[in-house]
Parts: C-alpha cells; structure tokens; sequence
C-alpha cells in the first residue's frame, strides 16, 4: 500500500528509510532552502527516488536564504569544522527549518491522499537544534495530526537508531552511500572536517561498514 | 518593547490586532500562497502596515498553489456561497495551511530575535478547519516552544472573542474596515455572499457597528 509521504534529503539516513520503505513510498520531498549543500542533496535524492521509481518533489523556500540567519546558508568558509557538541555549531542553525519541512509535508500528504509522513531523524540528532529534540518531535507530531482530517501521522522510524545502526542497515539493503551527500559545505566532494561529515566518517567507522565517500581531507583545518 | 511577529491576513482580525499591538509589533508578516483573494488581502496588509510604520514582509509559498488542492486556489467561481457551517465549505479548506504559516512565523521570529507570535484566530474560527481548532493551535504553540531557541511563544490574545467583539474593538482602536479585505473571491468589492463575507456581514450586524464594506450583493446566488 502507497501511503506514505518521505522527507528526502538526500543525506545517508533518509536514503536508507527510501529503501527500507521503498513499497509504501508515494511521493518523496526533498526541500531547497538556498543551504550550500542544496544542489548535491537534490541530486542525490533524485538520483535514489529515480532508481526506485519514486514520485519526487522539491519543494523551493526561497524566503529561507532571503530572510534567515544561519552559516548554513552564507557558503562553505563560514560552516565551522569539528564535532556538533561544539558551541560553534549553533552558527549552522537554521532556524525552526524542521518545523518548517514537516509543516509543509503535512500539507502535502493530505493534499495528495496520504496519511503518514516518514521522517529519518534518529537518535544521534542533535540537541543545539533545538527541532531535532524528542519533545520537538512529539508535538509536533500532535499538530499534524490535530491539523489536519486525515490525522495526518508523523513517523520516525530511525527514532531509537544511532547513525551506525543506519549504516549498517543501508548497507544491508542495498543503498550505494557513494550516492547520498551530507556535507554543510557542498562541495564536490564531502569536505571530511564539518559537523556533518565528522559524523559521517564516524558511523562508517563504528558500523563496520566500508565507507565510499570520497572526502577532500579527515585532518581539520589548522590543526 | 518590540517582541512580537505578528501574522498579517489583511482581514478585519488581524488588522485589528495589529492595532491594538502597535507598541509591540516589530515586523508583520503576510503569506501569499497564491489564494484567489491574495492581491488585495496583501495590499491591505500594506497599506495598515504602511500607515502605522511597521515592517511588513510579504512571503512567497509558491508550491502552495501548484501543488495543494482547494477551491480558494481555484478561482471565485469555485467559491461555495452561505454559511461556514455547510458542508460544502470543505472545498476552501487548504490542508494545513495554518500549520504551515505558523511555522515559517517560527523561524522568522527566531530569525530576527523576536520571542512572540501574535496570531488574530478568534473563538469564530471554524471546526471544518482542522488547523483553526484550539487544539491544534494548543499542540502547535507546543512545537514552536520546543523547537527555537528563544522558546518563541505562540499568541492569542483573540482566542476567546468572537467576530463580532473583534469588530467593536477595531472601531474603538480607530481600524478604517474598508481597508481590510477577506472575500475569498477576490473581486474589487467584497462578494457579500461567500462563507468569509456572509460572516463579516453578521459580525458588524451583531456588533451594531456601521458597516463600510462594499459588497457586490447581499443576495446568495439562485436564491
């Protein structure tokens, strides 16, 4: 049964839930919101829904790169190198994005007949964003399914997962990695040194699992 | 102290609130997601913003229109005539939309250190929308505590008045009606006839305000 609506970055972990629930899969939406990284994670997501046969929709926000504040968004020198836990990371912000991206994937779902969304946020998501906590998650969870007629369904199944486990799982399905793209600073290859890609270079690591990605440098800048 | 976003329709509530929080207004915010009515809902907003010297931000959701279904997109002939309660009314319904508003108001506030959203829903709002229900907007201020930084609170203050307190307290707040526009047609005048317009025409009558609004008819069609 199709009733399931994905958000798609195009990144390791919701690649590997397209796979996981590649039969459910109706519609995957990937959002552009002007971040240095857009153009490959679309690329990336396009490449997974079309291999899949999966409808695939971007959905532009330009208003986020006119009218928000995050490093994310002003090029790769001002992404900070290093793990998330640093104080520098709160730059990468931007704000209420996943409130914006989950609202508006509501909309569409009981737009298009579909009545769960399905979401790759996990267990390693950070908390210097503040809508990637648990408790974020739950209520907003609550408002799509008050606000809608479907009782729309909010849905983390990679909720109680770190990234590892994802990894191992991908890997086990069949997700080429080499075709998913994280890095804050978007780039042709992975930069190998940003929050993102530190923590994609650890969960291979951790996993057991080769890791394909073709990094610029492991070695952070200045160090 | 200026701590609040407020979110703008152009319509008599919300211009209403805009009044009544002068003061506290640092930046209105208007979305346009390309509603038959959204050329003059956006040019009232304007011209109230414009006269009280408060910034106004108009944001774009082109997707809104090119990928949601519902009459207020389709043109006024597809607008139902009579009262809300019908269950034809449905048809205006745009999924989530609110939810939707919300959140961008959000990240917006977040975005420009304002730790308040205004928001003029009023105890009229109607259960056919799920996204007017005290529900979701009890859950959805919950997702927007948790999810920024600032703890961005979700406001109300109409929560509790009907449309017809809303129209007295315009009136004394000095509010020129005639430059609000909520007509879900989006003709030069209001239609008169319309679920939004057969409200706004109660509301004066209830309140016993004078009425400057031109409508085309106060006559249903066929009738």
């Amino acid at each position: 049964m199709k009733d399931t609506l994905i958000v798609l970055s195009g990144g390791l972990d919701s690649v590997t839930l397209l796979y996981a629930e590649r039969e459910r899969v109706a519609l995957a939406v990937t959002f552009d919101y002007g971040a240095n990284h857009a153009a490959r994670e679309i690329a990336a997501a396009a490449a997974n829904t079309a291999r899949l046969g999966i409808p695939h929709a971007v959905i532009p926000l330009s208003f986020i790169r006119e009218r928000f504040r995050s490093s994310l968004l002003e090029g790769a020198a001002a992404v900070p190198d290093g793990h998330y836990a640093a104080e520098n990371m709160k730059s990468t912000v931007v704000p209420f994005r996943n409130g914006i991206m989950l609202a508006i994937a509501a909309g569409l779902a009981e737009s298009n007949g579909l009545a769960r969304i399905a979401l790759a946020s996990h267990a390693g998501d950070h908390a210097i964003y503040p809508d990637c906590r648990p408790e974020f998650d739950a209520a907003m969870a609550d408002a799509v399914r008050l606000g809608t007629w479907a009782g729309v369904l909010l849905d983390a199944p990679f909720a109680q997962a770190d990234k590892a486990a994802i990894v191992r799982f991908g890997a086990s399905l069949g997700v080429d990695f080499r075709e998913t793209y994280s890095c804050y600073k978007g780039g042709a290859k992975h930069c190998g040194t940003c929050g993102t890609c530190t923590e994609r270079r650890e969960a291979f690591a951790l996993a057991g699992v080769p890791d394909p990605t073709e990094y610029e440098t492991t070695e952070p800048k200045g160090e």
